[in-house]
This record gives structure tokens, C-alpha cells and sequence, in this order.
């Protein structure tokens, strides 16, 4: 909430239980390599089908962190 | 489904657990002022980020109620 | 992912439960009349509200699939 | 208002009356082979010009009906 | 159009007879508890069917006001 | 419909009688200085509301003509 | 351009040539069980990657066509 | 940022000045009346021309405040 | 405000001061060559890049005005 | 890359060969006109079918142009 | 298709030739620091105009790719 | 302006001051750790409240950049 400047990046997480933690995989993903993540907004949700039921859930976010100085 | 005129407003719920429970929060705080609550629409998923994980969810929803005569 | 032709078809699913549950639902009536069915994008979630809750969730997806040659 | 699955399709009616008559003509065509039609949302209004007047108004719907069990 | 501050509500009217009577029933409805209402903008046009036809024209409006000093 | 180019201007015409004059308004006046009017599509529709009533009905439209050659 | 009703449905085609090979598979597809094709609007244009290369193209398009009487 | 609800209203604030200080008077007379004023959102950049200058800028602003326990 | 038509257009004004000097740039030319300018509408905020600072503002407008009788 | 004012119109071209073809013939028409295009932007692509094929393609673009001293 | 997470990033490709080219023009700039590229999608098609012609196509084009385990 | 290919990031500044210096902050601290970046576009202008003011604003900025050979 200060004077910080952020970045976004777009991520795609995918999990074969639900939407959750398909947003929770990718920012699991995001976390190992990006240090000050602080939000996410979700820009798409999508999954692939098989044999009539939903097979992965791909959940695309938007993750800001703050860039240090 | 008759020739009511309905209102909408727009509220952000916000949970710990999930975007379905977040949701549920906007409502009933809505309906704890607003009378004939009739349905929603999701149109902003978001949530912010504490040690790689989501901490809370929080969700956006236009919803609509009847004007009474 | 070959040479293939997709038509896309729009569906609404409802569920008393949730929002992955309403997209199953949707999922299943198509796969019964519709076959090779591959993804789904969501494009609009609501719901209907009954005493300060949601009483049905729905949510409606395109759905994709493969047209046979 | 249950746990239907609804589709929906786009037509596009036109008319040389006006906006209403166009769309009335697009549900009409759509009723004589699709059962159980149950709103409608309008998404294009355009229209043809001849000597500096609308000679046909046609307006694109969304239909939408109940999937029978 | 001088240094005053406006605010919009968003409502839905409704009417069997069309698009128009639809926005005047909004109107109407607002001006019982509103003062200034300035302006509208027509933000969703859409119906319910029944045997066929429209049964009831449902359009969602902006309508602006000024909040007076 | 044949290898011709069109140009599209934005007009907005008024009418205190609804939707459908205010479109002929605006396509009229273009009429008077633009030869070969050919089709239009609404891209936005407000008014003016006076005494809980819209007193003017204003709808934008894009008006596409053939470039002659 | 009469008082016709048309239906839109949505359709990908794929080529490992180009866009517009890509979109012409689609309408060769459409052709071959929708009689009356008129137009097509492309909605969206993507692919898949291969090696650095574009592998397939996919391209969506709406295609319209009159409901005969 | 914890699990409070947030409602939102859209104010469209005036300024001879410029498009900030139009945005300050949306939420001074939105704070004369609403507690717990938190974020805004820009929505729309609009103004009044008169004698080749702007006259007056006109910013529509979304302002999010926290609904009491 | 009475039963006249508008024309829009589309500006980008450039300055190296600011957005609002960049809109008023645009206006002012517009000026020089149409009467009787009455609003305009931010469409687009961009600019160009020069040794890490802002260079040029380029902002879009576009601008209406009353076409004459 | 100046302070000049730029100034955008939207021409749609038509082409029996291809996108591009189309897109040259609109930025060619307007050459004619007017001096100094500098840059467009496809906004729509479409085109008519017939006996299965695309017969005519079909895009609008907006050009940009400087307007001079 | 598998629970992989997949980053996309935004690039603009140029040709002189044409759309495709410019499209393959980021994604072989893309594949010489990037490993796993998977898809891409078309987001924005513009072009330099010079002498009454397109001088240079440039496509924007988002580009997934797989982040490895 | 030749064959370049570019590439777009999402940043967001804030200030305490305004929307220019928000802009001006994230291109200063893209800088730190880019070259050649060339230009911007915002595409969301927010802030923050307290007691009745700006706090911060927050602006989003895409800022795109040449890749080099």
C-alpha cells in the first residue's frame, strides 16, 4: 500500500479436483521462483473433457508482486 | 418474472476458504439490509497472496432484488 | 491438435451445491446426445437466492468438440 | 428455475417494422422446431439502409431453452 | 454540466408491451425515491418466452442523478 | 457485396419518441451530405429523463457507405 | 437482405498452411450438413507450437446461414 | 484485507481543472455521507468543450467501502 | 440537449507535458477545422519511451459535435 | 513521434483472394484522399460464402493519419 | 495437457510479407530463450503505412508455454 | 519501426502525487532492469482512500520493449 511498484504475470494452473486448487497450483508454481507475491485475479477457466465428466480444470490468473528496490 | 422493476448493487465477498463461500458472505451481509434478494452474477474473481498460498478469496457479485410497489 | 474441424455449443448448467457441480452437469447432458467432447471455457457464473442463500448455482460454459469426418 | 440444463442459441430475426418486430420474428422461427424456449437477450441491432431509410432492422438474439430429461 | 457529482444506480424494468416501456418503468420507479435523475444508458436487453412469444421485455438501465450540495 | 471499400462514420441522433426515430434521425441527416448509405449498427443507446419521463431519446450508430470508385 | 431468420454457430478450423486455409476448412465442414451458408465473422485466431515453428493453426469463426421456410 | 464485505457505487465527479482533482470531488462528497471510503477505480474519462477547450472534465469513478460489522 | 444530430471523431493529441495536455491539443485542432465541438471521450492513454522517462503522451479522444441544420 | 495531432478512420476492404489483399485495398482507397496514413489496426474480420468458400473476405480496419500544420 | 503450470508472455512480431510471417517472427525470437512453447493466441493486428502500402505487419501474439518441474 | 519483435510487460506505479507520476514510477523502475523500452499503454487507473482523499494512485501501465538480436 505504498509507494512500491508491482508486476503482473500470467499464469495457467491445471488440477484434476476443481477450480481451487488449479489457482492454488499456479501460484504454488509462481512462489518457487518469484518472491512478494500479494494478489491474483482470475482471467479464464477452462478444462479439458473425457468420458463426459471434466478431466482437468485450467484456471488462468493474473499474480502481482512487488518489485523491490 | 413479472412487471417488477429490480435493483442491482455490487458487493465483494471475502473468504479464507474458497469462492463459493466468499460469495455466500456478500449475500447474506446483503440480506441483512436488502429485502427480496433475487440472484447474482460473478464479475471479478481475486484473492490475496501470504506465503504462496491463497489467504483470502474474494469475490464480486452484481446482485439483484425486487422494488417493492 | 490435427487437422480436425470443433464446433462449439453453449450450455447452462445448475446445481444446489456449486459451481464446479453446475459445470458437471452441463458436461453430462451434452456428452448423452453430443460425442468427442474436448474442453469448456466458462462464461458467465451466477445464481438464484432464496432466505439469504444461494439456491442454485448456475454457470454457463461453451463446450467443444470434434466434428467427424 | 431447477436443476435444468439450459442451451442457447443465436438467431439473428429481421423486419422492416422495427427492433421488437425483428426480434419477435427470430423466437417465432426458433419455436416452430425447438421445444421449451425460455429467454432471450439481445446482442447485435443492426440494419440495412435504402434512400436514406432503415429498410430492414435486424436484431441478433441469444435464445435460450431447457434441455429435456 | 457544472462542477456537480453525479451518481448511477443500475435497474431492470419490465413491461409486456416493449423495449421502451421497459426503460419508462425503471424511470418511473426511480424518480418515486430519487431526485435529479439526469440520464440513462440501456446496459442489457433481453425477455422471457412463453408459447412463442415475448411475455415480458426486461431491460437494465443505468440512470444517473445529481447529489445535491 | 462485390470488391468495393466501405467507410463507417458514428452518428448519434435524437427524437423524443423512441429508439427506433432517433436511429432514422441520425441515418437521414447523414443522407443529406453521404451518397450510398448502406447499413448501420447501434453501438449505444441513452437519453435524457426529465419529470421521472425521458424527455430525449439518443442512439449512436456507426453508418457504413460504399467509397466510389 | 429479405425478411429472412439466420442462425449463427460457431465453428474452429485447423491447417498446418494459414489463417485463411484454417478458416476455409471450417466452412467446407459447415457446407457439408448446413445448406444456405451466407458470411462468418472470425472470433478468435491461435495454434500450436512445434520445434519454434507454428505447427497448426486454429482459427474460430461464427458462420451464419438462412433458416429456410 | 480480511473477510469484511465491500460494496462499491459509481460517482462521475467535475472539475475545471483536470481529471484528478474531478476524481478528489467524487470522493469528498462521497466521504460527506459514506464511512470507510477504501479504493477507486477509474471507469470513464469524459468532458465539456466550449470555445475550442475543455471546459469541464467529467470522471467516473467505482468507490469501494468497507460494509460495518 | 434538443432533437439535433452529433458526429464523433477520433483524435490522438501528443504532448510532452501530460494527459491533459494532450487532450487539449487534440481538441484545439479539431477546433481549427469543425464548429460547434461539444464533448469528447478518453479512448486511449499511451505514450512513447525515451531514456527511461515519458517522451510524448499520447492520448485518444473522441470528440462530438452537433452536425448543423 | 512528434506533437502532431493524429486523426483515425474506419474503412473496410474487400479482397477474393485473402486478409491482407482486403486490408491493402482499403489502406489504398484511402491513399487517394488523404495524405500522410501513417499506421491501422484491424478491428473485424469477416467475409461471404458461397458454394462453400469464402467468396469475398472482407476487413475493417481503423487508419491513422496526421493531420497537417 | 497434464497438471503442468503454463506461463504466457506478450510479444510483437514484424514482416514486411504479412501476418503469418510476423506471427512466426516472435515465436522463433521467443524459442531462442524459451524452452517448452506450447500455443499462441492473436491479441492485437497492426501495420506501418508507407507511400499508400503496409511497409510492416506487427502482430501481437500471447505465448504459452509449459514451466518445468 | 523495421523487423523487430517486441515484447510487452504488465507493471503498476503508484504516487502519492498523481496519475503522470504513477506512470513515470513504473517506467523508471522498468528501466532499472530493461532496455530499449520504446512505449506504454494504461489500462487501469486506480487508488487508494483515507479520510476522505487520494492516498495513493495506482496506475497500470503495459511497457513494451525491442528484443535484441
Amino acid at each position: 500500500m505504498s509507494e512500491h511498484v508491482y508486476k503482473s504475470i500470467e499464469l495457467t494452473g491445471s488440477s484434476k479436483k476443481g477450480v481451487e486448487e488449479a489457482i492454488q497450483s499456479a501460484i504454488k508454481k509462481a512462489s518457487e521462483t518469484v518472491r512478494n507475491l500479494r494478489w491474483f485475479q482470475v482471467t479464464d477457466t477452462r478444462g479439458y473433457i473425457e468420458k463426459g465428466k471434466v478431466a482437468y480444470w485450467q484456471v488462468t490468473v493474473k499474480i502481482g508482486f512487488t518489485l523491490e528496490d
